[in-house]
């Protein structure tokens, strides 16, 4: 489905009179950039001038403000360029907030009590699945673990899996070979890349499992090319071969769709998130049945505060998130939801992963730390989404918008 | 929800060699019409020096290489801004094709075989629901009747209702003097918004059947202000007054809601689709029972092709589609597409309207005729969506994209 991928990102960085900024990111895949671009500028009188203390200190406030602009809403609503430019100026600012209290972002997030966390998320068309009242129970209950959970994390670390090996194209040699170096770097899991032929698929997977043997999970991905009963036939022709999950099987609004693939290839888990627009789409797979793994993506939705209301519909519905990484400072980013979620929310590494690709990383200030097949948690302040200087200035396309 | 709309358009012209030229445009409410000018710029190299007659004889092509650019397509997918871009560089090819022929669009698809309309379709994650052969089979029904139907349009009109009368804020004095102006100019239906109190929702309810008498239908429009429940709870409390819809009662992607609602509320039938992003989400609105009243909109969705797969998708399961209208230009979009439906596929006039606000038509080369509470077909080759060279000159605001 993504032929030509060319590793993209719209920029934000918000300066401050104090001369400290926060920076953010949307991750494109080339063309269409400039969109996103033109896109964030729309949204620059939300903070331009604005006292960054008052920002700060109120980014539900901000959140809400931007959300529910009648007029940019009206180019979604809720979804989109204009959706995840939204996410982009939010996210800046959290990276701001996160280095002015001199903490991760994962940290900030995990010391803020329950009330605090709530007032962050809008709960408007989501009261039929999560109130306010829900999200603060689920909160409450994981708080007196809190401070054990952080020391456990900075033992173990939080678990990651890998994509690496199971690209498409790559020959079956190197395949085995990646395969067997993922085992070897202590990946509880790998994933590959499925939907191209049947027969390819068998055969490739085949020999992943005989690479890494049968205690490693292997996971298959098919980048939605699949209508809803190809997904289903396709899916039950490589059951044999013990599969951890099924991802994007179709098009990523198709809750129905996935909730009829999810029943049929039961106990398959389907697995989905990293184009879904927004939490009401969340809140209905999660309703239907139609997810086993919520795959929750840093730029594609509108911020951490929406995040923040992805992961407590996860949690209502007892559905484990495995973040969506990879890309461009993805793996970065996202590393602070899911230790957030282990630390305040779900409370659990069960069944939980967070997706590593090794790749860009040294584009950033504050690269990830990953080895021994997990995720080590980060202590610099941030929310990990700064670029290096060089790095903007060698890469920097003319913008023309 | 929406309180200050700015009424504005992001305008696309594609000239020719020829001297001739197709016009179309997305509909926005103001800030932000850079950001979907800027989406239409980034889609230029698909039509820049390409042949016009090339163009024109394959847009089901078109639309498919638009529609599937996988690094545009990364930035929805299929959804907001980069998806109503698409709609207006293909609506503005399907302006000039029917220039070309010398006919109104309407006619013009009227008069394609059913072969050749379910070419510009893509039935990708749509098969299961409706296939290529589902639509042909539906086309070629309605294939005899044709001529005949055409010439019962141009005799009868295609019927409209108006939504002039029930704007929030009139005083209940002009309510009921727009509302007996509506019968008396012979609309079959007006529309009401309701949704910010439900004591005065009441008392209008209640002007407003005074005013038209029992034969008129009443619908309502809650412009999404509502969650589930609190929709199910108001609907119920305006179910005495005879409500012949009620549209957008929640968020305009909550399927599983709409069909929540629907069925709380039976018989009052749920309308939406104004802001229905693609044909993924028209499909799942079906197959849930979400909605019983379909609204295309003309600059929402892809264009003309992808509001054909949502026309087809409509007559599978016999449901009536109302087309959205208003706005800029809409009406006279917007109404092709409600008379080929009615010549070439539902083949009837039961249950279906196409909505008229009397505004803005004067910056129209072809503006609507509507009399006698209808739609009267249009003859003028095009589309009707290109405006007076004068009120572009007006009214351009200097793009710095």
């Amino acid at each position: 489905m993504n032929p030509d991928p060319d590793y993209s990102a719209a920029y934000v960085r918000i300066g401050t009179d104090a001369g400290d900024s926060g920076h953010a990111f949307v991750f494109t895949i080339g063309r269409g950039n400039d969109v996103e671009v033109a896109a964030i500028k729309a949204l620059a009188p939300y903070v331009l001038g604005q006292s960054a203390e008052e920002l700060l200190a109120d980014l539900g406030g901000v959140w809400r403000r931007l959300q529910h602009d009648s007029q940019l809403r009206w180019l979604g609503p809720e979804k989109g360029v204009m959706h995840m430019a939204i996410g982009a100026v939010v996210n800046a600012l959290w990276d701001l907030r996160a280095k002015r209290a001199g903490k991760p972002l994962w940290r900030l997030l995990a010391e803020l009590s329950p009330e605090e966390l709530v007032d962050l998320v809008d709960f408007r068309y989501l009261s039929d699945a999560l109130t306010r009242d829900d999200a603060l129970e689920l909160l409450r209950r994981a708080e007196p673990g809190r401070a054990e959970r952080i020391a456990r994390l900075e033992a173990e670390g939080y678990p990651a899996y890998t994509t690496t090996p199971g690209w498409l194209g790559y020959t079956d040699e190197k395949l085995a070979r990646l395969s067997r170096e993922a085992v070897a770097e202590g990946f509880p899991q790998i994933k590959l890349k499925v939907g191209a032929s049947l027969d390819d698929d068998r055969r490739r997977l085949a020999i992943a499992r005989e690479a890494v043997g049968p205690g490693i999970r292997i996971a298959v991905d098919a980048n939605q090319r699949w209508d809803v009963d190809e997904a289903i036939e396709w899916m039950r022709a490589l059951a044999p071969f013990d599969i951890a999950w099924i991802e994007e099987p179709t098009n990523p609004d198709d809750v129905l769709g996935h909730a009829a693939i999810a029943r049929a290839i039961s106990p398959i888990p389907v697995a989905t998130g990293e184009h879904g627009a927004n939490r009401v789409m969340f809140k209905q797979f999660l309703q239907a049945g139609a997810l086993q793994v919520l795959q929750i993506d840093y730029t594609r939705v509108s911020g951490v505060n929406e995040n923040l209301a992805n992961l407590l519909l996860a949690a209502k519905f007892g559905v484990p998130v495995c973040p969506h990484a990879g890309g461009v400072g993805l793996c970065e980013a996202v590393q602070h939801l899911a230790m957030f979620d282990f630390v305040a929310l779900s409370g659990t590494f069960d069944d939980r992963m967070i997706e590593f690709v090794d790749h860009l990383h040294e584009h950033f200030v504050t690269p990830v730390d990953v080895h021994d097949g997990r995720y080590w948690p980060p202590a610099a302040p941030g929310a990990g989404t700064e670029m290096h200087a060089a790095s903007i200035a060698e890469y920097e396309f003319p913008a023309d918008v």
